[in-house]
């Protein structure tokens, strides 16, 4: 195989490592975009009176999350997808953001399931009423917009894999020579 | 310098890096208990009744939480303490837990931020009274707990970092060869 080709090679493998990451990147995107519309469409007015997203402050935040990640995954998808090299201080700024968003849709995710299990459950302890009950069509939206949340929060583990990967493979291997009981060392290798 | 010493200063360097490790896991180990404890004698009884962590699901997943990781600690303290090398498997499955309890801990943390927040400020719009406006004993230790269980996933946010460079830097760099706009191949090296 002639140095060109094996140049070529190495190319069309780099690019497909981009596309399948802009790709990653692009999916939760999309999922934020859908949480986010179901969430601000989520009113509903009956007998019982009114209820909207925005009278929970949890769910104000989980817009908030949604619309931040939506808009940093679309950038980082962009910038993966530029056919540029992967510089060190690129690989920590993604690996940093990556961490900390998926923190943020994480934490959410938790806390909104935590109001719609009590807007389904209530408890009686602290007379907390199962609003569930009189807004059946405000929870279930909620909870669709919820469970896509925790999709990309999954998502974003996997980004978050990746992107330490990414970084940390180009460090070497911290020392791991010891002395075994024999008195030599030992290396482990693989 | 001799190849003994070499050795020698390889090997010492090693523990201490080891060292480091075992205390970064004994300190989230002490917090969680302490946090544990905290919120298992979390119990106030006054005029308005009676009110238990265990009225509340999201502090009894947290005491759960809680325990998990206390456990956990201990035993990743305990293993990394041994004088052993740092084997593959064992650096995944290190890599693998700790990113688990992170999301763990974080979750159980999110989860009942938001019941401490409803306690504290209630929700007009479901109905969901001040709780702590009657229990304000609970709702302090509850807030002390929740505080600590977040201190604790900083802790673990660390240790994932940790274990992430411990797993990722054993793996060679990824092909990050690239044609430039004059033709010839540009590799990057840091």
């Amino acid at each position: 195989m002639g140095g060109l080709t094996q140049k070529n090679v190495v190319e069309n493998e780099n690019n497909g490592s981009n596309m399948a990451e802009t790709m990653l990147r692009l999916v939760p995107m999309a999922l934020c975009v859908v949480a986010l519309v179901i969430m601000l469409k989520d009113s509903q007015t009956n007998n019982f009176g009114s209820l909207s997203y925005s009278d929970l402050g949890t769910f104000r935040y989980l817009v908030h999350a949604n619309g931040i990640c939506a808009a940093y995954s679309l950038l980082s998808a962009i910038i993966s997808a530029l056919p540029r090299p992967t510089t060190l201080p690129r690989a920590w700024t993604f690996f940093l953001l990556d961490q900390v968003l998926t923190y943020i849709i994480l934490a959410a995710g938790a806390a909104s399931t935590e109001v719609v299990y009590l807007g389904y459950k209530g408890d009686t302890a602290v007379t907390w009423s199962e609003t569930c009950g009189s807004f059946g069509g405000f929870c279930r939206k909620a909870t669709a917009s919820v469970s896509i949340t925790f999709i990309v929060s999954l998502c974003y583990v996997g980004i978050s894999l990746l992107s330490s990967y990414r970084l940390f493979s180009k460090y070497d291997a911290p020392v791991v020579g010891h002395y075994n009981n024999k008195g030599g060392v030992e290396i482990s290798t693989y």
